[in-house]
C-alpha cells in the first residue's frame, strides 16, 4: 500500500515543532490572562444556520460542511440533495462567540472579557503557505461600548506580539462607517460601497491599477475611481493631524462623530510596546460584521497583517435578537509562527526529558524501570529506552530528542549502586552514587 | 429570533469549567512529559480512506464525514451520490497516529514515544453524558515489542490518574490472542470468535443472561455459551496464580507464549501508585486492531473504565505497508472530569485576575489604563472595568470572576497617588501608596 499523507492543506506536527508552537501558545494565553481575559471554548462545529449570512465575503463559501447521517441523510438525498449538511466547522472564532453569548448570557458577567485559542477550518485552495486548518488567538469584550475596550484589546494584542519578540509594529486604526462615508464622499453610489470597500482592502497588496480595474469592473465610474485612488495616494504622506483634517473634509459632516471616536481611542491608549498606533483612513478589513472602529497590525516589509479586529456591535443581535456591544482582536497564529521562524525569534525547542535510562541488556529491564521511577519521584523527567540495544544507538536517540544526560542501567552498576552519568553533548561521564543521582542531575541541568 | 444553542451532543465551556479542564490537561501533559513522551499533533480530519476498515466495531459507523466541495461535489452528486464525502473527522487518536507514523517514519526516532491530547468526534446518539465531541489523552510507543513498553504506558497512565487524586484503581490486564484461544477452547468456532468477544466485552456492564442471549443470537451453540459463562463465573473468585493455571488448561498449549508475556508485564511493572495490576482473562476491549496485551483501568463502583489500551502491532502495516510494533494507553478525559467532579477532586477554579481596576468616572479612563499597565508591568494580572458604573456593580463582577482585590481609579486618589485596595471577600479596604501597590498585592495574594 502507498504511503498516506495528511490531506492536502492539513499538517502534521513533529515533536520539535509541536513544542515550539505550544510554547508560543502558552505565552499568548498568559499575556491575555494578565489583562483579565478569561479562557472559554465552543464546539468545533455549529449548525450550518448559525454561520449562514454572518461573515460575508469569502469565509462562508469556504466552510467545511458535515454530511448528515443515517435516515436524515437518506431523506435529504431523496428530497433532491439540496440540504445534505446539518453542521459546519467554524471558520472563525467570532461568529461562534456571538452564538455562545446568546446561549449563555445569563451566566456570563455583564462585561464579558474572553480569550479563545482555537483551531478554525477553511476550504481554501491549497497553495504554498495556505492552510485549511489553522489556529487563531482572539480576545473580545462583550457588553461595553466604551473606547477603553478598543484601547485594551489593542494594548493586549501588541503586548503579546512584543513579548514574542516583534518590534516596529504599526497598528493601523480606522472606522468602518467612516470609510463608508469617505467612499460615498468620493462619489461612489450607496449600492456600490460594499464592493468598493472589498477592492480598497487590496490596496496594500496589489497595484493601484488592479484595484482601479476592480472598482470600475464592479460599476464605479472611472472618474470616481480615479478620485478615490488619487485621495489615497495624496493622503499617504500626510501626518496624522493633516490626515484627520483631510478626511473630515472629504467624508462630510456625518463623519465627525467617528473621527471623535478614533481620536478618543488614540488618546486613551497607553504607549504601546514596540508598536505605534496610527489612523489609516483606507484600512478596510474583510469581514462585513464590523460596525465601528477596525484595526490591523502591520510589520514593515511583510505583505500580510499579523492581527486584525474591530467592533461588531450588531453580530449577536443578527444571530439571536440579543443586542450587545462587542469588540475584539484576533492574532493569526500561523502567520506569527512563520514570521518568528524567519526572524529567528523562537527560543531553542526544549528537551524531551532530563535524562535517558539506557538499557544494555533485557535482564535488567525491571531494575531500569525502578531506577526511572525513583528519579521521576524526585521530580526529574526521565526517558527509558524499552529494549536492549547498543548504547551508541540509545545515546543517539537521546540526543535527537535533545535529552542532555544518559545513565546506562548496567548490571554491574546496578549491583554497586554507582552509575556513570554521561553528558551527551560533551561525550564525557561522571561517576555518581545512586542516592546522589537526582541531586547531581538537578544541579547540572540547564533551566528549561 | 430564537436563542440558538450549541448543536446536540456538543458543549460550550464557561470560563470556570474551562479553567478546571485546562488545569487537568496541564497536569496530564506534565506527567506524560515526566516519562519522556513527546507531544505531537495530527489534523482533525483525515481522508475517509484512512479510517475505512481500521477500527471495526461501532467507531467507524459513528464518523462525521465532510461533504466534498465545488465541482467535486457536483460530480459526486451526478454520479449517484454514493461518494459525497472526501474527509472525515477523527474518531480516535490511534488510527491517525498510524497514518502519521507511516508519513514521517524517517524523521522520527527509532523508538517513538509520543503523547497526544486531542479532540475526537463521534456521531453518537445524543443522550445524557454522551458527547459527540470529546477529549482523549493518549500515550503510545512505536518501534519496540518489549514488555517494558506495556509496563511504561501502564505506569505513566496510573501515575496521571493518581496525581489527579484517584485511588483504589484496578488495572485489568489480558491478551487479545489469549482471549481468542480461550473462546476457541470453550468450543466457539473460529468464525464466531469475533462476535463472541464483542458480547463478552459487555460482561461488566450487562447481566450474564443478556450476554448469553447475544452469544446464542450470533450463532454460538447454547451449551457452548453456557460453558463460557460458567468459566467466567467460576474464575472470578480465583486468585492470580489459580487463574493463570485455569486459563492455561482451558486455552490450550498455544496460549503458553501469551501467558508468559502477561507474567513478564506483571513482574516488570514497578509498584503502581494507587492501583493494582491484575490478570483478567475475560477483559475484551472494543477496537479490533489489538494484537497482544490489552488493559483497562477500573474503579470500584464505577460502570465504565477510565482508560483503555493495548498493543496494536499490525495497524501501521494495514494502513501503509510499514511494519512497526506499537502499544498505547488512552485516558477518557471526559469520564475523568465527570468522576473528579463527583468525587470532589477538583481544586478551586483559579481566579480570572489578581486585581480589578474599577472605573468610577469615564474622565479617568486614560489614568486607569495607565495604572493597569503599571501593575501588569510589575507582573500582576490586572482586569479593568471598561466603562463608568456604580462601584458596587463593578466589585460584584470582580467577585464573580474570583478576583480577590479591587482598586477604584478615583480622581481624588489618582491626584494624591494613594489608593484604597479593597479586599472583596472581607469587604474591607487598606490605603496603599501607588509606588507600593504591586508589592502590597504580591505579598497579600494567595498562591495560584
Amino acid at each position: 500500500m502507498a504511503k498516506i499523507a495528511a490531506p492536502s492543506g492539513f499538517r502534521d506536527f513533529l515533536p520539535d515543532e509541536f513544542r515550539k508552537r505550544q510554547d508560543v501558545l502558552r505565552r499568548i494565553r498568559e499575556t491575555y490572562e494578565a489583562f483579565g481575559f478569561e479562557g472559554m471554548d465552543t464546539p468545533a462545529m455549529e449548525s450550518v444556520r448559525v454561520f449562514a449570512g454572518k461573515a460575508g465575503g469569502e469565509s462562508e463559501k469556504l466552510m467545511f460542511r458535515v454530511l448528515k447521517r443515517g435516515a436524515e441523510l437518506e431523506r435529504a438525498l431523496a428530497a433532491g440533495a439540496s440540504d445534505l449538511a446539518d453542521l459546519a466547522l467554524r471558520f472563525d472564532l467570532t461568529v461562534p462567540l456571538a452564538r455562545y453569548y446568546a446561549s449563555h448570557r445569563a451566566a456570563l458577567p455583564a462585561v464579558f472579557k474572553r480569550y479563545q485559542v482555537g483551531t478554525v477550518w477553511r476550504a481554501e485552495r491549497a497553495q504554498h503557505g495556505r492552510f485549511r486548518e489553522f489556529v487563531q488567538c482572539d480576545v473580545d469584550v462583550l457588553g461595553s461600548s466604551s473606547p477603553v475596550v478598543e484601547a485594551e484589546v489593542i494594548l493586549a494584542t501588541t503586548t503579546v506580539l512584543a513579548r514574542l519578540g516583534f518590534s516596529g509594529m504599526r497598528v493601523r486604526l480606522n472606522s468602518r462607517p467612516l470609510l463608508h462615508l469617505l467612499v460615498r464622499g468620493a462619489g461612489v453610489p450607496e449600492e456600490l460601497v460594499g464592493a468598493a470597500i472589498v477592492a480598497i482592502d487590496k490596496l496594500d497588496k496589489e497595484a493601484a491599477d488592479a484595484v482601479r480595474a476592480e472598482l470600475v469592473g464592479k460599476g464605479t465610474a472611472p472618474g470616481v475611481a480615479d478620485g478615490l485612488l488619487g485621495l489615497h495616494a495624496r493622503t499617504r504622506p500626510l501626518d496624522q493631524a493633516a490626515l484627520f483634517d483631510e478626511v473630515a473634509v472629504r467624508a462630510g459632516g456625518a463623519a465627525a462623530i467617528h473621527l471623535v471616536g478614533l481620536r478618543e481611542i488614540l488618546s486613551l491608549t497607553p504607549p504601546l510596546p514596540a508598536a505605534t498606533l496610527v489612523f489609516d483612513p483606507f484600512l478596510a478589513r474583510g469581514m462585513d460584521y464590523y460596525t465601528g472602529p477596525i484595526f490591523e497590525i502591520a510589520l514593515e516589509g511583510v505583505p500580510f497583517s499579523l492581527a486584525g479586529g474591530g467592533r461588531f456591535d450588531e453580530l449577536v443581535e443578527r444571530l439571536a435578537g440579543v443586542s450587545v456591544p462587542a469588540c475584539g482582536f484576533s492574532i493569526g497564529f500561523e502567520r506569527v509562527c512563520t514570521l518568528m521562524e524567519e526572524q529567528g525569534l523562537f527560543a531553542a525547542s526544549g528537551r524531551a526529558a532530563d535524562v535517558l535510562i539506557a538499557l544494555p541488556a533485557s535482564e535488567v529491564a525491571g531494575d531500569a524501570l525502578r531506577l526511572a521511577a525513583e528519579l521521576r519521584e524526585a521530580g526529574l523527567r526521565v526517558d527509558l529506552f524499552p529494549h536492549a540495544a547498543r548504547l551508541g544507538v540509545q545515546f543517539e536517540l537521546a540526543e535527537r530528542k535533545r535529552i542532555p544526560y544518559a545513565i546506562a542501567a548496567d548490571p554491574e552498576k546496578l549491583r554497586t549502586d554507582s552509575f556513570e552519568v554521561r553528558d551527551l553533548a560533551k561525550r564525557e561521564s561522571t561517576r555518581v552514587e545512586r542516592a546522589d543521582l537526582a541531586g547531581w542531575l538537578r544541579s547540572h541541568l540547564a533551566p528549561r
